[in-house]
């Protein structure tokens, strides 16, 4: 039996888009049980001292990332266009990923999230968008997207966030696997193989 | 005909290492002729702003680093000690990778020079090193240190670093094919797949 690979990942994270899209069927492939994680980014880099995404920091390689992306994502067959916004705000359709995470249709609502985000340049933190990913997939969306507004589910986002900084992560997209950290869609591979290695 | 690839890399720089292992056989491998560009990644990371490597920076990153490359070099076949000095100086060895970057034992003299580093936990920033790599490949190895010691060698490598910041490059190893920047040793396959591709 392979491990749990344990997917942590931001919407408003343009290399978690890429993992987001492939990992489902990766990790079914694999065997490996799947884990949503979905955590913010914005606290976790504020901590580390950045004040945004590290992209901006540094022109060149925010410029690179762009050219990167592109790539990649033809590779994966992945559509994709250059956001108009960077970092764009990600709050409620977190909130609802992680009251969603043990849903079986979690990946797919991570898909439409994340192709409107990062294939339609659209905003996604609002609840016309989120209600249009949950359709034909939650049961009740408008009480998800209220419940998601909630307090508790606020706080909920808040630990997990506060639960990534103690694991380590400095990043997204991040892997776990049998407590061994993976970071980036890049490693993606290699963190399936752990999994399946050491089952 | 493939393009040519071109290899930006540094000694000191630990994922260089893994690139300049394999690079010479994946591109033959691909047909894509291999022109070697020893640069400076000091100088580009403080005109950047930052004092030294960014895997210093930040602390849970660089641990991650080390980490990241064990799983690496066991993935490659490649023997790799964490180094006890980091950044490594190289100013020698990097002098004599310019000069020596158009003879056909370039590749071997790189990849001595990267498992003294990185494999054996040595200094190379010395004659002895040097020498001792340069052993049975350079005509007069004694002689080609000389000159690696001169202004005018000096001069060349800061011409080549200006030229690596020229080009954009913020980091090692960088490749570019016909005028693509690809960044990290994780892009190497990408940048031999658009060097047969735009042949």
């Amino acid at each position: 039996m392979p491990y749990a690979i344990e997917f942590w990942f931001e919407f408003g994270s343009n290399y978690s888009y890429l993992s987001a899209m492939r990992i489902e069927a990766a990790a079914r492939a694999t065997g490996a049980p799947l884990a949503w994680r979905p955590f913010l980014l914005g606290p976790v880099f504020r901590e580390l001292g950045w004040e945004s995404s590290p992209f901006l920091a540094q022109r060149e390689k925010g410029e690179y990332v762009w050219r990167d992306m592109a790539r990649r994502a033809a590779k994966y067959g992945l559509p994709f266009r250059r956001p108009s916004v960077f970092p764009r705000r990600a709050l409620l359709p977190m909130r609802v990923a992680l009251l969603a995470a043990g849903e079986p249709w979690m990946g797919e609502y991570c898909r439409r999230i994340m192709h409107l985000a990062w294939a339609e340049d659209r905003e996604i933190d609002d609840p016309a968008p989120v209600l249009a990913a949950l359709a034909g997939l939650a049961p009740d969306p408008q009480a998800l997207v209220a419940q998601a507004g909630g307090e508790a589910a606020k706080a909920a986002l808040r630990d997990r966030t506060a639960q990534a900084r103690r694991l380590g992560l400095f990043g997204a997209p991040s892997f776990i696997v049998d407590g061994e950290l993976f970071w980036g869609d890049d490693r993606l591979e290699d963190a399936l193989e752990a999994a399946a290695k050491c089952g």
